[in-house]
Protein backbone atom coordinates (compact mmCIF):
# COMPACT_ATOMS: atom_id res chain seq x y z
CA UNK A 1 0.00 0.00 0.00
CA UNK A 2 1.15 3.41 -0.93
CA UNK A 3 1.35 6.13 1.09
CA UNK A 4 -1.39 8.55 0.91
CA UNK A 5 -1.46 12.46 1.34
CA UNK A 6 -3.60 12.27 4.36
CA UNK A 7 -0.55 10.33 6.03
CA UNK A 8 1.25 13.45 6.35
CA UNK A 9 -0.49 15.35 8.83
CA UNK A 10 -0.58 12.13 10.69
CA UNK A 11 3.60 11.92 10.77
CA UNK A 12 3.56 15.26 12.09
CA UNK A 13 0.77 14.10 14.61
CA UNK A 14 3.01 11.04 15.91
CA UNK A 15 6.57 12.98 16.05
CA UNK A 16 4.39 15.76 18.14
CA UNK A 17 3.30 13.00 20.37
CA UNK A 18 6.37 10.89 20.43
CA UNK A 19 8.77 14.08 21.01
CA UNK A 20 6.71 14.74 23.86
CA UNK A 21 7.15 11.28 25.43
CA UNK A 22 10.81 12.33 25.59
CA UNK A 23 10.27 15.93 26.75
CA UNK A 24 8.08 18.86 27.68
CA UNK A 25 10.90 21.42 25.53
CA UNK A 26 9.26 23.28 23.08
CA UNK A 27 12.13 24.32 21.28
CA UNK A 28 13.24 20.79 20.69
CA UNK A 29 9.91 19.44 20.10
CA UNK A 30 9.13 22.25 17.45
CA UNK A 31 12.86 21.43 15.67
CA UNK A 32 11.44 17.79 15.67
CA UNK A 33 7.93 19.21 13.61
CA UNK A 34 10.48 21.27 11.51
CA UNK A 35 12.91 18.70 10.84
CA UNK A 36 9.70 16.26 9.99
CA UNK A 37 8.22 18.72 7.65
CA UNK A 38 11.51 18.97 5.56
CA UNK A 39 11.65 15.55 5.59
CA UNK A 40 8.21 15.14 4.08
CA UNK A 41 8.63 18.00 1.94
CA UNK A 42 8.87 15.63 -1.69
CA UNK A 43 9.05 12.84 -0.50
CA UNK A 44 8.11 10.36 -2.51
CA UNK A 45 4.71 8.67 -1.67
CA UNK A 46 5.26 5.31 -3.76
CA UNK A 47 6.47 3.72 -0.42
CA UNK A 48 4.39 2.13 2.44
CA UNK A 49 3.59 4.43 5.34
CA UNK A 50 6.11 2.20 7.53
CA UNK A 51 8.66 3.17 5.80
CA UNK A 52 8.31 7.21 5.95
CA UNK A 53 7.11 6.82 9.62
CA UNK A 54 10.72 4.73 9.88
CA UNK A 55 12.66 7.72 8.72
CA UNK A 56 10.58 10.27 10.79
CA UNK A 57 11.14 8.51 14.29
CA UNK A 58 14.59 8.46 13.39
CA UNK A 59 14.13 12.38 13.60
CA UNK A 60 13.03 12.00 16.82
CA UNK A 61 15.61 9.67 17.90
CA UNK A 62 18.13 11.50 16.63
CA UNK A 63 16.86 15.38 17.72
CA UNK A 64 16.48 14.14 21.18
CA UNK A 65 18.86 11.39 22.11
CA UNK A 66 16.98 9.04 22.80
CA UNK A 67 16.98 5.65 21.09
CA UNK A 68 13.75 4.52 22.67
CA UNK A 69 11.43 6.78 23.88
CA UNK A 70 8.74 4.51 23.99
CA UNK A 71 10.79 2.20 26.46
CA UNK A 72 8.43 2.74 29.85
CA UNK A 73 5.60 2.33 28.05
CA UNK A 74 6.25 -1.17 26.33
CA UNK A 75 7.14 -1.92 29.68
CA UNK A 76 4.47 -1.51 31.31
CA UNK A 77 1.89 -2.61 28.29
CA UNK A 78 3.80 -6.00 28.51
CA UNK A 79 3.11 -6.56 32.17
CA UNK A 80 -0.53 -5.25 31.43
CA UNK A 81 -0.98 -8.27 28.61
CA UNK A 82 0.62 -10.42 31.04
CA UNK A 83 -1.58 -9.42 33.68
CA UNK A 84 -4.26 -10.60 31.76
CA UNK A 85 -3.00 -14.20 30.39
CA UNK A 86 -4.56 -16.26 32.47
CA UNK A 87 -8.15 -15.16 32.16
CA UNK A 88 -7.67 -15.02 28.41
CA UNK A 89 -6.01 -18.32 28.54
CA UNK A 90 -8.92 -20.07 30.66
CA UNK A 91 -11.33 -18.45 28.17
CA UNK A 92 -9.47 -20.04 25.21
CA UNK A 93 -9.75 -23.53 26.52
CA UNK A 94 -13.10 -23.35 27.56
CA UNK A 95 -14.46 -22.17 23.90
CA UNK A 96 -16.03 -23.96 21.56
CA UNK A 97 -13.39 -23.45 18.89
CA UNK A 98 -10.24 -22.71 20.93
CA UNK A 99 -8.55 -21.94 17.20
CA UNK A 100 -10.74 -19.37 16.26
CA UNK A 101 -11.32 -17.49 19.68
CA UNK A 102 -7.31 -17.49 20.06
CA UNK A 103 -7.37 -15.76 16.52
CA UNK A 104 -9.88 -13.33 17.59
CA UNK A 105 -7.76 -12.95 20.93
CA UNK A 106 -5.01 -12.15 19.11
CA UNK A 107 -6.79 -9.72 16.81
CA UNK A 108 -8.53 -8.25 19.68
CA UNK A 109 -5.19 -7.39 21.48
CA UNK A 110 -3.85 -5.51 18.36
CA UNK A 111 -5.46 -2.97 20.09
CA UNK A 112 -2.51 -2.06 22.12
CA UNK A 113 -0.75 -0.05 19.79
CA UNK A 114 0.28 3.79 20.73
CA UNK A 115 -2.58 3.95 23.34
CA UNK A 116 0.01 3.69 25.98
CA UNK A 117 -2.20 5.71 28.96
CA UNK A 118 -5.11 3.28 28.76
CA UNK A 119 -5.95 1.68 31.82
CA UNK A 120 -5.80 -1.88 31.90
CA UNK A 121 -9.87 -2.13 32.05
CA UNK A 122 -10.18 -0.98 28.95
CA UNK A 123 -7.96 -2.88 27.25
CA UNK A 124 -9.57 -5.84 28.52
CA UNK A 125 -12.99 -3.98 27.50
CA UNK A 126 -11.95 -3.55 24.24
CA UNK A 127 -10.63 -6.84 23.88
CA UNK A 128 -14.07 -8.54 25.09
CA UNK A 129 -15.95 -6.83 23.05
CA UNK A 130 -13.66 -8.19 20.11
CA UNK A 131 -14.34 -11.87 21.44
CA UNK A 132 -18.00 -11.04 22.00
CA UNK A 133 -18.82 -10.11 17.99
CA UNK A 134 -17.95 -12.10 14.63
CA UNK A 135 -14.76 -10.78 12.48
CA UNK A 136 -15.62 -8.26 10.33
CA UNK A 137 -13.66 -9.49 7.39
CA UNK A 138 -13.42 -13.07 7.96
CA UNK A 139 -11.28 -15.70 6.26
CA UNK A 140 -11.01 -17.92 8.45
CA UNK A 141 -11.75 -21.24 6.25
CA UNK A 142 -9.45 -20.45 4.50
CA UNK A 143 -6.74 -19.68 7.28
CA UNK A 144 -7.85 -23.57 8.23
CA UNK A 145 -7.25 -24.98 5.30
CA UNK A 146 -3.99 -23.15 4.97
CA UNK A 147 -2.38 -24.39 8.33
CA UNK A 148 -3.18 -27.94 7.43
CA UNK A 149 -1.62 -27.71 3.95
CA UNK A 150 1.47 -25.63 5.44
CA UNK A 151 4.86 -27.07 7.33
CA UNK A 152 6.51 -23.34 8.29
CA UNK A 153 4.73 -20.40 9.64
CA UNK A 154 6.34 -17.57 9.51
CA UNK A 155 4.84 -15.05 12.22
CA UNK A 156 5.25 -11.34 12.23
CA UNK A 157 4.65 -9.69 15.68
CA UNK A 158 3.37 -6.33 16.02
CA UNK A 159 3.75 -4.44 19.76
CA UNK A 160 4.42 -5.26 22.88
CA UNK A 161 1.73 -6.09 25.20
CA UNK A 162 -0.35 -7.86 22.01
CA UNK A 163 2.19 -10.66 21.86
CA UNK A 164 1.10 -11.92 24.87
CA UNK A 165 -2.13 -12.64 22.88
CA UNK A 166 -0.10 -13.79 20.22
CA UNK A 167 1.96 -16.52 22.08
CA UNK A 168 -2.08 -17.71 23.54
CA UNK A 169 -2.43 -18.06 19.83
CA UNK A 170 0.85 -19.86 19.10
CA UNK A 171 0.29 -22.24 22.10
CA UNK A 172 -2.98 -23.46 19.43
CA UNK A 173 -0.80 -23.81 16.57
CA UNK A 174 2.04 -25.72 17.90
CA UNK A 175 -0.82 -28.53 18.98
CA UNK A 176 -0.93 -28.71 14.76
CA UNK A 177 2.07 -31.51 14.85
CA UNK A 178 3.53 -30.56 11.17
CA UNK A 179 3.95 -26.70 11.49
CA UNK A 180 7.40 -25.03 12.89
CA UNK A 181 6.38 -21.69 13.82
CA UNK A 182 8.70 -18.99 13.64
CA UNK A 183 8.18 -16.12 15.37
CA UNK A 184 9.69 -12.58 13.93
CA UNK A 185 10.10 -9.08 15.92
CA UNK A 186 11.73 -5.79 14.95
CA UNK A 187 15.65 -5.07 15.54
CA UNK A 188 15.41 -1.88 16.70
CA UNK A 189 12.77 -0.09 19.17
CA UNK A 190 11.06 1.81 17.35
CA UNK A 191 7.86 3.02 18.14
CA UNK A 192 5.97 0.21 21.24
CA UNK A 193 6.55 -2.59 18.21
CA UNK A 194 7.63 -5.76 19.59
CA UNK A 195 11.34 -6.27 19.58
CA UNK A 196 13.40 -10.02 20.82
CA UNK A 197 13.31 -8.06 24.56
CA UNK A 198 9.97 -7.90 24.54
CA UNK A 199 9.49 -11.49 22.87
CA UNK A 200 11.51 -13.06 25.97
CA UNK A 201 10.20 -10.92 28.59
CA UNK A 202 6.55 -12.27 27.83
CA UNK A 203 8.52 -15.82 27.27
CA UNK A 204 7.02 -16.16 23.83
CA UNK A 205 10.48 -17.99 22.76
CA UNK A 206 9.02 -20.85 24.78
CA UNK A 207 6.36 -21.69 22.40
CA UNK A 208 8.18 -20.37 19.30
CA UNK A 209 11.73 -19.67 17.68
CA UNK A 210 12.28 -15.75 18.01
CA UNK A 211 14.06 -13.87 14.93
CA UNK A 212 14.88 -10.37 14.41
CA UNK A 213 13.44 -9.18 10.70
CA UNK A 214 16.92 -6.84 10.73
CA UNK A 215 14.98 -3.81 10.60
CA UNK A 216 14.07 -0.83 12.54
CA UNK A 217 10.58 -0.07 10.06
CA UNK A 218 7.58 -0.48 12.33
CA UNK A 219 6.44 -2.98 9.98
CA UNK A 220 7.84 -5.30 7.34
CA UNK A 221 9.79 -3.54 4.71
CA UNK A 222 11.47 -6.85 3.25
CA UNK A 223 14.06 -4.56 1.14
CA UNK A 224 15.25 -3.35 4.58
CA UNK A 225 15.06 -6.83 6.37
CA UNK A 226 18.09 -9.19 6.72
CA UNK A 227 18.62 -12.08 4.23
CA UNK A 228 18.35 -14.60 6.81
CA UNK A 229 14.69 -12.87 7.28
CA UNK A 230 13.92 -12.04 3.97
CA UNK A 231 14.87 -16.06 2.98
CA UNK A 232 12.41 -17.23 5.80
CA UNK A 233 9.94 -15.01 4.67
CA UNK A 234 9.89 -16.84 1.58
CA UNK A 235 10.23 -19.88 2.16
CA UNK A 236 7.66 -20.29 4.18
CA UNK A 237 3.96 -21.84 3.30
CA UNK A 238 2.14 -19.24 5.22
CA UNK A 239 2.93 -15.62 6.72
CA UNK A 240 0.61 -14.08 9.82
CA UNK A 241 0.97 -10.97 9.49
CA UNK A 242 -0.40 -8.51 12.66
CA UNK A 243 -1.57 -4.70 12.58
CA UNK A 244 -1.48 -2.24 10.48
CA UNK A 245 1.83 -1.51 9.52
CA UNK A 246 2.34 -5.26 8.29
CA UNK A 247 -0.52 -4.59 6.00
CA UNK A 248 0.66 -1.29 4.86
CA UNK A 249 4.13 -3.05 3.92
CA UNK A 250 2.85 -6.43 2.64
CA UNK A 251 -0.19 -5.72 1.09
CA UNK A 252 0.95 -6.36 -2.57
CA UNK A 253 3.24 -8.77 -2.22
CA UNK A 254 2.62 -12.49 -4.04
CA UNK A 255 2.42 -14.46 -0.73
CA UNK A 256 0.37 -16.62 1.08
CA UNK A 257 -0.60 -14.17 4.17
CA UNK A 258 -3.26 -13.75 6.92
CA UNK A 259 -3.72 -10.16 7.95
CA UNK A 260 -4.34 -10.10 11.50
CA UNK A 261 -5.97 -6.74 12.41
CA UNK A 262 -7.42 -3.74 14.11
CA UNK A 263 -8.63 -1.07 12.04
CA UNK A 264 -6.92 2.05 13.41
CA UNK A 265 -6.97 4.61 11.02
CA UNK A 266 -9.19 6.17 7.74
CA UNK A 267 -6.74 5.56 5.13
CA UNK A 268 -6.10 1.87 5.90
CA UNK A 269 -9.93 1.26 6.63
CA UNK A 270 -10.89 2.79 2.80
CA UNK A 271 -7.83 0.16 1.50
CA UNK A 272 -9.53 -2.67 2.92
CA UNK A 273 -13.17 -1.16 2.65
CA UNK A 274 -13.97 -1.22 5.69
CA UNK A 275 -14.18 1.00 8.94
CA UNK A 276 -12.51 1.94 12.11
CA UNK A 277 -12.91 -0.20 14.76
CA UNK A 278 -13.32 -3.29 12.43
CA UNK A 279 -11.98 -6.88 13.18
CA UNK A 280 -9.98 -8.19 10.21
CA UNK A 281 -8.61 -11.72 9.76
CA UNK A 282 -8.00 -11.32 5.28
CA UNK A 283 -5.96 -13.57 3.43
CA UNK A 284 -4.06 -11.76 0.96
CA UNK A 285 -6.39 -11.61 -2.11
CA UNK A 286 -4.35 -13.69 -5.52
CA UNK A 287 -5.25 -10.18 -7.29
CA UNK A 288 -3.00 -7.78 -5.79
CA UNK A 289 -4.42 -4.21 -5.50
CA UNK A 290 -2.60 -1.51 -7.05
CA UNK A 291 -3.10 1.76 -5.33
CA UNK A 292 -5.04 4.23 -7.36
CA UNK A 293 -2.85 7.55 -7.80
CA UNK A 294 -5.88 9.60 -8.33
CA UNK A 295 -8.10 9.36 -5.82
CA UNK A 296 -8.36 9.41 -1.86
CA UNK A 297 -7.11 6.05 -0.94
CA UNK B 1 -3.46 33.08 22.24
CA UNK B 2 -0.68 32.10 20.57
CA UNK B 3 -0.58 29.07 18.42
CA UNK B 4 0.83 25.45 19.59
CA UNK B 5 2.60 22.81 18.28
CA UNK B 6 -0.61 21.01 17.77
CA UNK B 7 -1.76 23.60 15.22
CA UNK B 8 0.60 22.62 12.91
CA UNK B 9 -0.85 19.15 11.57
CA UNK B 10 -4.10 20.76 11.74
CA UNK B 11 -3.49 23.38 9.12
CA UNK B 12 -1.94 20.16 7.09
CA UNK B 13 -5.17 18.40 7.40
CA UNK B 14 -7.80 21.60 6.84
CA UNK B 15 -5.68 22.79 3.94
CA UNK B 16 -6.22 18.90 2.60
CA UNK B 17 -10.08 18.97 3.22
CA UNK B 18 -9.83 22.53 1.36
CA UNK B 19 -8.07 21.29 -1.75
CA UNK B 20 -10.28 18.34 -2.20
CA UNK B 21 -13.24 20.76 -2.05
CA UNK B 22 -11.46 22.49 -5.33
CA UNK B 23 -9.57 19.71 -6.80
CA UNK B 24 -9.28 15.52 -7.01
CA UNK B 25 -6.00 15.65 -9.35
CA UNK B 26 -3.36 14.13 -6.74
CA UNK B 27 -0.87 16.95 -8.33
CA UNK B 28 -2.28 19.64 -7.10
CA UNK B 29 -3.13 18.74 -3.53
CA UNK B 30 0.44 17.63 -3.11
CA UNK B 31 1.44 20.66 -4.24
CA UNK B 32 -0.77 22.33 -1.55
CA UNK B 33 0.60 20.32 1.10
CA UNK B 34 4.20 20.48 0.19
CA UNK B 35 4.01 24.65 -0.07
CA UNK B 36 2.38 24.99 3.16
CA UNK B 37 4.88 22.71 5.17
CA UNK B 38 7.67 25.04 3.39
CA UNK B 39 5.47 27.99 4.71
CA UNK B 40 5.18 26.56 8.71
CA UNK B 41 8.67 25.56 8.83
CA UNK B 42 10.04 28.32 11.24
CA UNK B 43 6.96 30.35 10.95
CA UNK B 44 6.75 32.17 14.36
CA UNK B 45 4.43 30.86 16.54
CA UNK B 46 3.17 34.23 18.77
CA UNK B 47 0.66 34.80 16.42
CA UNK B 48 -2.79 33.39 16.88
CA UNK B 49 -3.75 30.33 15.01
CA UNK B 50 -5.96 32.28 12.50
CA UNK B 51 -3.48 34.71 11.55
CA UNK B 52 -1.31 31.52 10.15
CA UNK B 53 -4.77 29.64 8.79
CA UNK B 54 -4.79 32.53 6.46
CA UNK B 55 -1.39 32.03 4.78
CA UNK B 56 -2.41 28.40 4.50
CA UNK B 57 -5.50 29.15 2.87
CA UNK B 58 -4.10 32.09 0.96
CA UNK B 59 -1.89 29.19 -0.62
CA UNK B 60 -4.53 27.33 -1.28
CA UNK B 61 -6.12 29.74 -3.41
CA UNK B 62 -3.27 30.93 -5.25
CA UNK B 63 -2.38 27.05 -6.28
CA UNK B 64 -5.55 26.09 -6.88
CA UNK B 65 -7.32 29.68 -8.76
CA UNK B 66 -10.24 29.20 -6.84
CA UNK B 67 -10.75 31.95 -4.55
CA UNK B 68 -13.90 30.35 -2.57
CA UNK B 69 -13.56 27.22 -2.37
CA UNK B 70 -16.48 26.82 0.27
CA UNK B 71 -19.06 29.45 -1.82
CA UNK B 72 -21.20 26.37 -2.53
CA UNK B 73 -21.35 24.63 1.16
CA UNK B 74 -21.99 28.38 2.21
CA UNK B 75 -24.91 28.94 0.26
CA UNK B 76 -25.84 25.45 1.32
CA UNK B 77 -25.26 26.13 5.24
CA UNK B 78 -27.31 29.57 4.56
CA UNK B 79 -30.27 27.85 3.33
CA UNK B 80 -30.30 25.08 5.37
CA UNK B 81 -30.01 27.85 8.91
CA UNK B 82 -33.08 29.96 6.83
CA UNK B 83 -34.91 26.97 7.06
CA UNK B 84 -34.85 26.83 10.13
CA UNK B 85 -35.45 30.23 11.20
CA UNK B 86 -39.03 29.48 11.75
CA UNK B 87 -39.12 27.15 14.32
CA UNK B 88 -36.05 28.34 16.29
CA UNK B 89 -37.53 32.02 16.25
CA UNK B 90 -40.79 30.41 17.87
CA UNK B 91 -38.83 29.21 20.21
CA UNK B 92 -37.32 31.91 21.52
CA UNK B 93 -40.73 33.77 22.07
CA UNK B 94 -41.97 31.01 23.91
CA UNK B 95 -38.66 30.53 26.41
CA UNK B 96 -39.04 32.44 29.82
CA UNK B 97 -35.86 33.80 29.60
CA UNK B 98 -35.63 35.29 25.85
CA UNK B 99 -32.29 36.80 25.50
CA UNK B 100 -31.21 33.73 27.33
CA UNK B 101 -32.29 31.24 24.54
CA UNK B 102 -31.49 33.61 22.22
CA UNK B 103 -28.24 33.69 23.26
CA UNK B 104 -28.23 29.69 23.40
CA UNK B 105 -29.28 29.43 20.37
CA UNK B 106 -26.27 31.89 18.74
CA UNK B 107 -23.98 29.28 20.68
CA UNK B 108 -25.61 26.53 19.14
CA UNK B 109 -25.36 27.66 15.90
CA UNK B 110 -21.74 28.01 16.20
CA UNK B 111 -21.71 23.96 15.62
CA UNK B 112 -21.93 24.89 11.72
CA UNK B 113 -18.48 25.10 10.80
CA UNK B 114 -16.54 22.76 8.24
CA UNK B 115 -18.88 20.26 8.71
CA UNK B 116 -20.13 20.67 5.06
CA UNK B 117 -21.32 17.47 4.93
CA UNK B 118 -23.68 17.71 7.69
CA UNK B 119 -27.51 16.68 7.03
CA UNK B 120 -30.48 19.49 7.93
CA UNK B 121 -31.47 17.14 11.31
CA UNK B 122 -28.09 16.39 12.98
CA UNK B 123 -27.79 20.34 12.60
CA UNK B 124 -31.15 21.12 14.19
CA UNK B 125 -30.23 17.96 16.66
CA UNK B 126 -27.33 19.34 18.30
CA UNK B 127 -28.44 22.95 18.26
CA UNK B 128 -31.40 21.50 20.37
CA UNK B 129 -28.88 19.80 22.81
CA UNK B 130 -27.12 22.76 23.17
CA UNK B 131 -30.39 24.29 23.94
CA UNK B 132 -31.48 22.14 26.52
CA UNK B 133 -28.08 21.70 28.47
CA UNK B 134 -26.91 24.20 30.59
CA UNK B 135 -23.56 26.77 29.30
CA UNK B 136 -20.35 25.12 30.61
CA UNK B 137 -19.07 28.46 30.63
CA UNK B 138 -22.05 30.59 31.59
CA UNK B 139 -21.30 34.90 32.03
CA UNK B 140 -25.14 35.80 31.48
CA UNK B 141 -25.55 37.64 34.29
CA UNK B 142 -22.17 39.52 32.98
CA UNK B 143 -23.85 39.97 29.45
CA UNK B 144 -27.01 41.33 31.31
CA UNK B 145 -25.19 43.94 33.11
CA UNK B 146 -23.26 45.27 30.13
CA UNK B 147 -25.82 45.57 28.04
CA UNK B 148 -27.72 47.97 30.13
CA UNK B 149 -24.64 49.97 30.18
CA UNK B 150 -23.52 49.75 26.81
CA UNK B 151 -24.90 52.01 23.85
CA UNK B 152 -22.36 50.87 21.03
CA UNK B 153 -22.18 47.26 20.72
CA UNK B 154 -19.94 45.38 17.62
CA UNK B 155 -21.19 41.67 17.05
CA UNK B 156 -18.03 40.08 15.39
CA UNK B 157 -19.75 37.26 13.16
CA UNK B 158 -18.14 33.79 12.12
CA UNK B 159 -19.83 31.49 9.81
CA UNK B 160 -22.13 31.12 7.20
CA UNK B 161 -25.44 29.78 8.42
CA UNK B 162 -24.80 30.42 12.07
CA UNK B 163 -25.50 34.01 10.91
CA UNK B 164 -28.97 33.47 11.22
CA UNK B 165 -28.99 32.43 14.61
CA UNK B 166 -27.20 35.58 15.21
CA UNK B 167 -30.17 37.74 13.14
CA UNK B 168 -32.34 36.10 15.89
CA UNK B 169 -30.53 37.50 19.19
CA UNK B 170 -29.75 40.69 17.47
CA UNK B 171 -33.60 40.83 16.87
CA UNK B 172 -33.73 40.48 20.71
CA UNK B 173 -31.20 42.83 21.65
CA UNK B 174 -32.86 45.71 19.33
CA UNK B 175 -35.70 45.95 21.66
CA UNK B 176 -32.94 47.64 24.10
CA UNK B 177 -33.68 51.30 22.83
CA UNK B 178 -30.56 52.88 23.79
CA UNK B 179 -28.09 49.95 22.14
CA UNK B 180 -27.04 50.42 18.59
CA UNK B 181 -25.79 47.22 16.90
CA UNK B 182 -22.92 47.14 14.24
CA UNK B 183 -22.38 43.16 12.61
CA UNK B 184 -19.07 42.60 11.23
CA UNK B 185 -18.58 40.40 8.80
CA UNK B 186 -15.20 39.26 6.84
CA UNK B 187 -13.86 41.05 4.01
CA UNK B 188 -13.49 38.34 1.70
CA UNK B 189 -14.15 34.74 1.74
CA UNK B 190 -12.04 32.67 3.63
CA UNK B 191 -13.39 28.91 4.99
CA UNK B 192 -16.86 29.31 5.09
CA UNK B 193 -16.76 32.68 7.31
CA UNK B 194 -19.68 35.15 6.63
CA UNK B 195 -18.79 37.84 4.18
CA UNK B 196 -21.13 40.78 3.36
CA UNK B 197 -22.88 38.45 0.76
CA UNK B 198 -23.62 36.07 3.21
CA UNK B 199 -24.96 38.22 5.92
CA UNK B 200 -27.45 40.16 2.89
CA UNK B 201 -28.68 36.80 1.86
CA UNK B 202 -30.02 35.93 4.97
CA UNK B 203 -31.51 39.33 5.78
CA UNK B 204 -29.09 40.52 8.59
CA UNK B 205 -28.90 44.11 7.19
CA UNK B 206 -32.25 44.26 8.31
CA UNK B 207 -31.54 44.13 11.87
CA UNK B 208 -28.15 45.77 12.29
CA UNK B 209 -25.54 47.97 10.24
CA UNK B 210 -22.81 45.74 8.66
CA UNK B 211 -19.43 46.10 8.11
CA UNK B 212 -16.98 44.45 6.54
CA UNK B 213 -13.83 43.94 9.25
CA UNK B 214 -11.40 44.81 5.80
CA UNK B 215 -9.75 41.19 6.34
CA UNK B 216 -9.40 38.03 5.17
CA UNK B 217 -8.65 36.21 8.47
CA UNK B 218 -10.71 33.29 9.61
CA UNK B 219 -10.69 35.87 13.00
CA UNK B 220 -9.94 39.12 13.84
CA UNK B 221 -6.96 40.33 13.60
CA UNK B 222 -6.36 43.64 14.51
CA UNK B 223 -3.28 44.53 12.82
CA UNK B 224 -5.01 43.85 9.84
CA UNK B 225 -8.59 44.97 9.98
CA UNK B 226 -9.38 48.73 8.22
CA UNK B 227 -9.11 51.72 9.97
CA UNK B 228 -12.86 52.10 10.04
CA UNK B 229 -13.20 48.67 11.84
CA UNK B 230 -10.72 48.87 14.34
CA UNK B 231 -11.80 52.62 15.42
CA UNK B 232 -15.07 51.19 16.01
CA UNK B 233 -13.88 48.25 17.73
CA UNK B 234 -11.84 50.47 19.52
CA UNK B 235 -15.20 52.61 20.26
CA UNK B 236 -17.23 50.00 21.29
CA UNK B 237 -18.40 49.51 24.68
CA UNK B 238 -19.16 46.04 24.55
CA UNK B 239 -18.24 43.49 22.00
CA UNK B 240 -19.98 39.83 20.99
CA UNK B 241 -17.01 37.60 19.55
CA UNK B 242 -18.81 34.47 17.86
CA UNK B 243 -16.63 31.10 17.49
CA UNK B 244 -12.96 29.77 18.16
CA UNK B 245 -11.29 32.35 15.08
CA UNK B 246 -12.74 35.33 17.00
CA UNK B 247 -11.98 33.69 20.66
CA UNK B 248 -7.83 32.97 19.13
CA UNK B 249 -7.45 36.24 18.03
CA UNK B 250 -8.91 38.21 20.67
CA UNK B 251 -8.39 36.57 23.87
CA UNK B 252 -5.45 38.48 24.96
CA UNK B 253 -7.54 42.14 23.65
CA UNK B 254 -8.23 44.23 26.59
CA UNK B 255 -11.80 44.99 26.04
CA UNK B 256 -15.39 44.39 27.15
CA UNK B 257 -15.63 41.34 24.67
CA UNK B 258 -18.26 38.56 25.56
CA UNK B 259 -16.97 35.29 23.64
CA UNK B 260 -19.57 32.72 22.30
CA UNK B 261 -19.08 29.76 20.71
CA UNK B 262 -18.92 25.90 21.38
CA UNK B 263 -15.55 24.52 21.60
CA UNK B 264 -14.30 22.52 18.21
CA UNK B 265 -10.71 21.80 19.32
CA UNK B 266 -8.33 20.40 22.54
CA UNK B 267 -6.05 23.06 21.80
CA UNK B 268 -8.75 26.45 22.38
CA UNK B 269 -10.32 23.52 24.84
CA UNK B 270 -7.51 23.19 26.93
CA UNK B 271 -6.88 27.46 26.50
CA UNK B 272 -10.22 28.04 28.01
CA UNK B 273 -10.00 25.14 30.49
CA UNK B 274 -12.79 23.37 29.11
CA UNK B 275 -13.49 20.19 26.99
CA UNK B 276 -14.15 20.16 23.44
CA UNK B 277 -18.22 20.27 22.96
CA UNK B 278 -18.33 22.54 26.00
CA UNK B 279 -20.60 25.89 25.40
CA UNK B 280 -19.00 28.54 26.16
CA UNK B 281 -21.07 32.65 27.05
CA UNK B 282 -17.52 33.86 28.74
CA UNK B 283 -16.68 37.56 29.42
CA UNK B 284 -13.24 38.49 28.47
CA UNK B 285 -11.35 38.59 32.15
CA UNK B 286 -9.72 41.71 33.04
CA UNK B 287 -6.83 39.43 33.47
CA UNK B 288 -5.27 38.98 30.14
CA UNK B 289 -3.82 35.24 30.09
CA UNK B 290 -0.34 35.23 28.19
CA UNK B 291 0.48 32.28 26.55
CA UNK B 292 2.79 29.63 28.59
CA UNK B 293 5.25 28.86 25.63
CA UNK B 294 6.95 26.14 27.93
CA UNK B 295 4.30 23.72 28.91
CA UNK B 296 1.48 21.97 26.27
CA UNK B 297 -1.19 23.98 25.71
Amino acid sequence: MKTYLDCLPCFLNQALKTGRIVTSEEKILRKIIDQVMENLINIPLDAPPPKIAQTVYRTIKSITGNEDPYSTIKRKQNEVALGLYPEFKEMVIHSEDQLLFALKLAIGGNIIDLGAQREIKDIKKEILQTLSAPLTINDYKGFRRSINNSKLLLYLGDNAGEIVFDSILIEQLKKIDHLKIVFAVREKPIINDATMEDAKFVGIDKHAEVISNGSDAPATVLSECSTEFSDLFHKADMIIAKGQGNYESLSEENKNIFFLLKVKCPVVASHLNAKVGDTVLKRQSGEIRRPDHGSRC
